[in-house]
């Protein structure tokens, strides 16, 4: 039995993008679970002029185009319209105190049609630059529940440097306790990224080797096809570094690199994401060369170069690709490089992280008494977590074959587990995974305070010092992964990417 | 490039089923390879009187009808000629030392036609009581090399307890070294035992957690679904514990528990293997009833009881199944039980070997630090190697999976390796193997002495303390795997068989 959430989600940027392709598909696949019943309430606010019936039209719309809801086994036409009568909408400048007064009541009086005992979720689905402001209209407008509980949920970017995080986040905690603020990474809602900690802490087989003794490297690489699509007025101002460095693949390592919880709450999992992040290494200036290096992407079999993209300044010195190392001074991880990756129009859309083992100190199979060159032509044992498209583990192990002439070779074999698309098919998205978290009140996929602040103290000795020297850009070519840099990275530490394409 | 071996192949037995099973054919396919070529010869020696011509034309026949040779893509007729142009015969009454002398100058004569350096292998596929009369008169008829090599290859059983293997083993010796002598165990030559080694000591995942420390404990099957066909007069003196325990199951064993030796040479890997077996405990006979079950199966769905099967005694007593625990007392084992069990007319025909490790100490996933319980519902990881018929690996970690009503479950799933079918029939054949290896000199899959006299040790408890008290026979059914006591025997340590069908 699904567990029924009372709660009225206020939904800010209820006409934009993320709210159609995400929010109201996932809204409604927690209604279809059961989990939003009776009790809740979804109001709608942007600038738009609609009315709740053309509001809760354009809902239907759209839920009626998305396939995951019409192939849904749970889903039936009838139920759309239940749906929608909890959907209502107010028009709303949210620059404009007096407007706040209009969704105040807008709330109340659906919390008394909806027996909602004063639960509030503002989702502010909305330019970053609008989260303080909103946020200080909703305590100074009054409306905060009093006697109920209030949620504030926010997308990323969570400020563009440590500065202005601190001073959103000191804007926000005037209206809002950490413990209230729901930091969303939609990473952090993938069934794999989910899945780390439950494999690492739930595995003798795992857990006993992530450490220093065992592990030689991990590697984490976000590869994206695609390029910048329409998101150029953000996404020249960000760059990989900053939109998915400091966020997602700083969450996934924290996630690897993380000591065990005393409990898996919420509450207990921060504080070791958060020693995690603590103890990642912060460059200083002149170092940043040597562990990190960024790319941007040229022109390539009908790709246009990214400087040549709608909207980007022809001499934009973005960077559209991010490769760097990452070092934990801890007990269990100095000396193991982490080394990440991510990029736009690189050669294929996927998210993995290969683990790699030390090898064994003595490679016996090349090895005789009389002959000891210290040799060692072992493979390492490799743990590869697929987080997307595919979702699955692979784990390679050496194990004997036998040539044709009779002599015993090593070669290195996969175990390999891949979910079946099937079953990938009906786990549940992202987002409807952390609305449900933000209903249940379970704060563990979602970045806490401390872990944004050392996130960007790490990652603004790289942006500023690449701030100040001139790239040489654009240095890789689309359907590459990332430019030659990337892999000299590696070599000079005398590795090489798992996942390479030459 | 194959190396060409230039030896003798004295083939005592050569009427024998094994040898037309098993040996022609593997001859052939060393002689495809090339690693048997100009300068070998085959001498058939049984008491048939048979020409050269006769001999030759039968093992064409042997051939001809073998799928596995027909299919070699090596294979062509014009080749099975010219490999049985090296293929001579010599009747023999193997008690007369006065036919031996024709064997000598048979011998002596292909070694000039063929330019083999006098080196002879006597292959010893006859019944175990004439081993040491033949290797006797082998001496005193002076049909041993003085200038070449010799050795001896005999097929089990070696002796039937630790006094009669002492003996045939002193008599043995005084005609050939330890070094010459080929003790033959079929599974040491199937591809997954000897990779058992290579797959140890080349993963550092693996050695890494190979003690007390990570093991919960090994369980070994071997089953077998046939009952005891045309084998009864062996076999009913013989039982499982002696036909199978003794030989395989304690080699499994003992490649499994080993330390890693110095280097990968035969020498040094036996001294490990030895050493596995002295550690092995040898128990009091009064602790086998504790350790040990044995069974005897019943009829059912048309297979007759053994009692019943053509030439076994109606009172007959002897195991057809048997399943134990082995305790090896050293650093590396104390604490972890090895369970074996074989037996005829089982469930399925498979061997495999798991591996059980222990499971985290903390179930995080059931623990909350206000409601500590000690329960702990985790599946511990599994790692199962699977040797026949099918050749691969498993390993089972616990992820998270999301039901219907979005609480995360740990589930396990299984990383799998299986060898195709196609790529399984390439892999050369035990015997095949086994006689490269003699040709070769390298005794790494052949019992030493050593480790035939620890592991009769061992049995001779077992047997003796059987050999007294009656057992209640028959105990289990067909198709089953065994009397419900082998399960007790891992109940009684809050353990259950891996595999099981109930």
């Amino acid at each position: 039995m699904a567990t029924e959430y009372d709660e009225s989600i206020i939904l800010f940027g209820a006409s934009g993008d993320l709210a159609k392709r995400k929010l109201y598909p996932s809204l409604f696949k927690l209604f279809l679970r059961g989990n939003l019943k009776n009790h809740f309430a979804i109001i709608g606010v942007s600038r738009t002029n609609w009315s709740d019936s053309e509001y809760q039209k354009i809902i239907k719309d759209i839920l009626i185009r998305n396939e995951n809801i019409i192939n849904n086994k749970l889903f039936k036409f009838d139920l759309l319209d239940e749906f929608v009568k909890h959907c209502s909408y107010c028009p709303l400048d949210l620059t404009n105190h007096h407007n706040y007064i209009n969704l105040k009541r807008k709330i109340q009086s659906k919390e008394k049609v909806f027996n909602i005992p004063s639960k509030r979720i503002f989702y502010l689905s909305i330019a970053p630059n609008l989260f303080s402001t909103v946020s200080n209209y909703l305590k100074s407008e009054q409306l905060l529940s009093n006697t109920g509980q209030n949620k504030l949920v926010i997308e990323k970017p969570f400020g563009t440097d440590y500065k202005s995080a601190t001073h959103l986040n000191d804007q926000l905690n005037e209206v809002f306790n950490e413990n209230e603020i729901y930091r969303i990474d939609h990473y952090l809602g993938k069934e794999m990224v989910h899945n780390i900690q439950a494999v690492r802490f739930s595995n003798t087989i795992i857990e006993s080797l992530w450490n220093n003794h065992y592990i030689d490297n991990i590697q984490i690489t976000l590869s994206e096809k695609i390029g910048i699509e329409n998101r150029a007025n953000y996404y020249d101002k960000a760059g990989a570094l900053r939109d998915m460095v400091q966020s997602h693949i700083l969450q996934i390592a924290a996630q690897l690199a993380m000591d065990q919880p005393v409990t898996f709450s919420d509450e207990d999992i921060r504080v070791e994401k958060v020693k995690a992040l603590h103890a990642l290494r912060i460059y200083k200036d002149y170092e940043v060369n040597k562990y990190f290096v960024r790319g941007q992407y040229a022109a390539n079999n009908g790709c246009k170069a990214y400087r040549d993209e709608k909207n980007i300044p022809a001499n934009s010195n973005t960077n559209t690709f991010v490769a760097g190392k990452l070092l934990f001074d801890n007990n269990r991880w100095l000396g193991v490089p982490f080394y990440i990756r991510t990029g736009k129009r690189l050669n294929d859309k996927f998210t993995r992280i290969d683990v790699t083992f030390k090898k064994p100190l003595i490679d016996l199979f090349n090895f005789t008494s009389n002959n000891y060159t210290h040799q060692n032509f072992l493979n390492p044992n490799i743990l590869t977590i697929f987080v997307e498209p595919k979702y699955g583990f692979s784990l390679t192990l050496n194990t004997m074959t036998v040539k044709q002439e009779m002599n015993m070779k090593l070669s290195p074999i996969n175990l390999n587990f891949y979910q079946d698309t099937i079953t990938s098919n009906k786990f549940p998205d992202a987002y409807e995974r952390l609305i449900h978290d933000i209903l249940k009140g379970d704060q563990t996929n979602f970045a806490s305070w401390k872990e944004i602040s050392y996130s960007w103290k790490f990652i603004d000795v790289i942006q500023k010092y690449w701030d100040k020297k001139e790239p040489i850009f654009p240095n890789y070519i689309p359907g590459s992964m990332g430019p030659a840099s990337a892999d000299e990275l590696l070599k000079q530490d005398n590795r090489k990417w798992v996942y390479r394409i030459n």
